[in-house]
């Protein structure tokens, strides 16, 4: 079998601009759903700026409480690599952190995932896996697809599907200013990546 | 904000055990599905076999040809990330061999993944995003959920979904031999990690 060099490499890596390093050592907690979410906002803002990739911004927190486990951006132009959502980041990021494949210990802590924008297919799967109780969204899927974003097969049972297992689904949480960075990404670009 | 040590740590590493070099260097082309279905059907036992994993593996190749442009496995446990299926690290190393976050090149050749099971939800959704043209499945998601796995979010209409984008489907290849590797697992295992 004739094999190009690189499938010989059984490593990726995947790794956040930067740039995120000072919102990790923010001082001000945040502790209501708002103020989790303009943290994955102002993420997604900065991505955008920065020029680093897609307008999305994700940030994992100890549910309730103060406690950030872990952040994710959009990295898929950077990194070259299409699973690079934020929210997948965030999720791989936060159980490295835990040191674990699953978010959920029993009798423990909970956790929430914050996403400036309602998950694609890949996402949503992903948060099923991880074991992470509780998903708050920003922008509506609608407002993804009308900017010629891709959300893949995503269905009202869809949500239920994660309901029924015990993942509580918040959504249009500051969706108008998470709305407004996919705006921003719109006109800042060439076009839509994936569209 | 408090923020853990692990918070500020920035990358996230997947790596592929070892022992799947052999299997790269492999030197009897693969040209018919049966037969690349049969290297990652290859590739899930003896992840079983060796416990660096579940019972799951993933090629992706040149459409036609025998090309082989990237393995995984499932390396959940091994790795203690979610994401890590077969399907998301063949997908991710093939795009790192390819130098782009799709692996669809217009009017360039096309490319196929093979996994010895149908997807979940999660790798259902990176099968849009990677840009694979054809998804060939060994086992069905039946016989995943008869032996206690999760498999998420998935319906009918999920794979209509990326058929009317352009990813043609195949089911069923080496059906029988990617069952075995699932039960396989079952009888070595305390038991299933998702469960």
């Amino acid at each position: 079998m004739k094999t190009a060099p690189a499938l010989n490499h059984l490593e990726i890596k995947l790794t956040l601009p930067d740039w995120v390093r000072p919102f990790l050592k923010k001082n001000s907690p945040c502790s209501t759903d708002e103020e989790k979410m303009r943290l994955a906002v102002a993420l997604a803002r900065e991505n955008v700026l920065r020029g680093t990739g897609g307008p999305v911004g994700a940030a994992v927190f100890r549910d309730p409480g103060p406690e950030l486990l872990a952040v994710g951006v959009n990295g898929v132009e950077r990194l070259g690599n299409s699973v690079a959502h934020a929210e997948m980041v965030a999720i791989m990021l936060a159980e490295q952190g835990q040191g674990s494949y699953t978010l959920r210990i029993p009798a423990g802590p909970k956790t929430a995932l914050f996403t400036t924008c309602e998950p694609c297919a890949m996402c949503l799967g992903a948060v099923l896996w991880s074991g992470l109780t509780r998903l708050v969204c920003g922008a509506p899927r609608e407002a993804a697809l009308a900017l010629g974003f891709e959300e893949g097969p995503v269905f009202p049972e869809s949500y239920r599907y994660l309901e029924d297992r015990g993942v509580e689904i918040v959504r249009g949480v500051l969706a108008g200013e998470a709305r407004a960075v996919l705006r921003l990404y719109q006109e800042r670009s060439e076009g839509i990546y994936n569209g």
